[in-house]
């Protein structure tokens, strides 16, 4: 336990936590951000002088008022010329995009895997040539400050090595060296689990603003977890925590990638949906939507399907409420449309099997940002140094 | 988002680091104070003085050092004279103790359930007479802070409810308003979860000290889970995260308390293990002990119920691990037992179903607070306030 923090720390933290404000919430007055931050107004000052001269903010009148006097100049985010690179790595396809510091998407590509994809160097190499491809058209004088990748699996953050991908096949692959190199930006690059950077996505940006205590759950092959508790996201001793798919919900089930059985990815993933609806295409977000669309249309095995599969994500999702008492369950990536189809089945098992007190709480939801979760999730991962010490970058314009 | 904390809460800041600092490790001089908290000597010495002054610590002079120059004097905790009351209400027993400031154990008692010892009311009942019993012999002056119970089940903490407790039949009590009223002390009565409250004291004083990620899964008639990550308790939207036993490992297997199948304390808990064992004793520790026993005697019948609930405490663990990414997990209560003697089971399914990055970091520990992890958090929660703001207590002696 340490004492309290000195007054040139507290300095720095309100400089980050003006900054963080105006990054989330987008153009705020100073008398607002005065109210909300509990300082008084030359306090504030002081503090945008300094992020205007960093080239973070700017400073403009606001429109008309209609009310008398002088009115608070309002702080903007320097959104065309502060920005990140975002990526998102998923064993269905690659994403990249640019995310300017308020979170205006400026630019974004994707691409399906294409066979072979899964080799580090290739798609190290396809992501290199998406992202030269986007910021061949960025505004003249725009510094790129950072790189994030959301990735499918374990990750240890702090050198961006992939520990464990089983569902696109690597193991301790570093990942953000290879990347950095083959990106040569001169900037940091950071790798986080898909799932965490949705979860913070979709508290930050998407249908759980505010929401303190929140499950993020992502299908795409695999089913990973994102879990923030009293408005901390969960890292656990290695910060791999939120490892759900491998939750085991049907002892002796079907065969999961990580050579277990039963576990909830198995059971309520892409590949369980596909089989148990008699389909042969390959996996994907496509092959999901078209299931989910046959069974709106009647289709009796597409619809066993997604009761079947539903049943067992009513599993796990009962699991979950009952260990975290979140106030909501949020479905990105593929479980977005499994949910919608199975809700009767997720919420039937949590009527039967979560605890009265837990489930009456719970709300849940399908994702704001829906299949961009994880990427605005990296950009988030991308722009953490420099919201948490915003003077960290040096004027350059 | 707020500023960051002004000078005056500062130092109540401060006041209440230095007091949790001596609470926790006992006796400790300025110098180490004022090096753990990264504070000069003269800030130490105004704030031992205003903890003097509220009688909360004395200071003296250390033994011999043979060290030549001034000693640094020696900040002690006030056990004898600052205490509260700590009470543990499970389905098998009941406990009471005092606990001095420091966590000395001035005092306890223990009583096991006896026929129809359910009620609400013969429980407070039983347990004010227990108390009155203790408060008979403390010191001349000594004053009681505050009162902490440990309860079997869900407690909604802002309010001493208890919601739910399956094992002992009880729904929406106002345990601690009943409580409060029968022991006339005058003072704040808080109930807690017993799992929650005996995770923080296996990290405060048993074996997960210093430890910040760590699940601790308390045994009795029902299995309960304290989660402590990044250094802090989950909570949940209502406070009631870590019902760990109510994570089902076995779709449609036995029968639980809570009205579902399958739970991980229908499965891995106290009648499961009675009922594999072909017993009929009431369950209780003494039972546990003895298949424990009789097992290793060579018992096959004890032993093969032994190897059955560990192999599905074993599920239950691997799934935690993965969903954790834990540094430690803790068997208290009973499953101290359970564990030890069914440790082989338990490590085989989290070697077949724990994912490598998470499994090989995470050490299996039983409780070193044996019977009393709960006992002695519920003394932590009863100290809280005092040690959130040490000059609420008024000086009184």
């Amino acid at each position: 336990m340490r004492a309290a923090p000195a007054p040139d720390e507290i300095r720095r933290r309100n400089l980050a936590v003006l900054l963080r404000h105006v990054h989330r919430d987008g153009p705020l007055s100073r008398a607002v951000l005065a109210e909300r931050m509990g300082l008084n107004r030359s306090t504030i000052l002081a503090l945008t002088t300094d992020l205007v001269a960093a080239g973070l903010v700017s400073e403009q009148l606001p429109g008309q008022t209609g009310r008398a006097g002088r009115p608070s100049l309002v702080v903007r985010p320097e959104s065309e010329r502060v920005y990140v690179l975002a990526l998102d790595v998923s064993a269905d396809r690659l994403v990249a995009g640019l995310v300017g510091l308020g979170g205006t998407v400026l630019g974004r590509a994707e691409a399906p895997r294409g066979d072979g994809a899964f080799d580090p160097e290739q798609v190290a190499g396809a992501l290199t040539e998406m992202a030269r491809g986007l910021m061949a058209s960025v505004a003249p004088g725009a510094e790129c400050v950072g790189v994030g990748v959301a990735f499918c699996g374990m990750v240890r953050e702090s050198d961006a090595v992939v520990r464990y991908g089983p569902n696109i096949g690597w193991t301790d692959v570093p990942f953000g060296e290879l990347l950095s190199e083959r990106l040569d930006l001169g900037v940091r690059v950071a790798v986080g689990n898909n799932a965490n950077l949705g979860a913070l996505a979709e508290r930050e940006r998407g249908v759980a603003a505010g929401v303190p205590d929140l499950l993020y759950l992502h299908g795409d092959i695999g089913i990973g977890g994102g879990i923030i508790m009293g408005g901390n996201l969960l890292g656990g001793q290695g910060g791999y925590s939120g490892e759900v798919g491998h939750m085991i919900v049907n002892p002796g089930g079907r065969a999961c990638a990580c050579g277990s059985r039963g576990c909830l990815e198995a059971e309520a993933g892409e590949l369980a949906l596909i089989a148990a609806a008699g389909r042969t295409d390959p996996p994907g977000a496509a092959v999901v939507d078209a299931i989910v669309e046959a069974a709106a249309h009647g289709d009796v095995a597409a619809r066993d399907a997604l009761h079947q599969v539903g049943d067992w994500l009513g599993y796990g999702v009962a699991n979950l409420v009952n260990i975290f008492n979140p106030a909501m369950v949020v479905f990105g990536g593929v479980l977005r449309g499994i949910y919608l189809a199975s809700a009767a089945q997720v919420r039937s098992r949590l009527a039967t099997d979560g605890l009265r007190a837990v489930r009456d709480g719970v709300r849940l939801r399908t994702s704001a940002l829906a299949g961009d979760a994880t990427l605005i999730g990296a950009a988030e991962l991308a722009f953490t140094p420099l919201l948490d010490d915003p003077l960290s970058l040096r004027p350059s314009g």
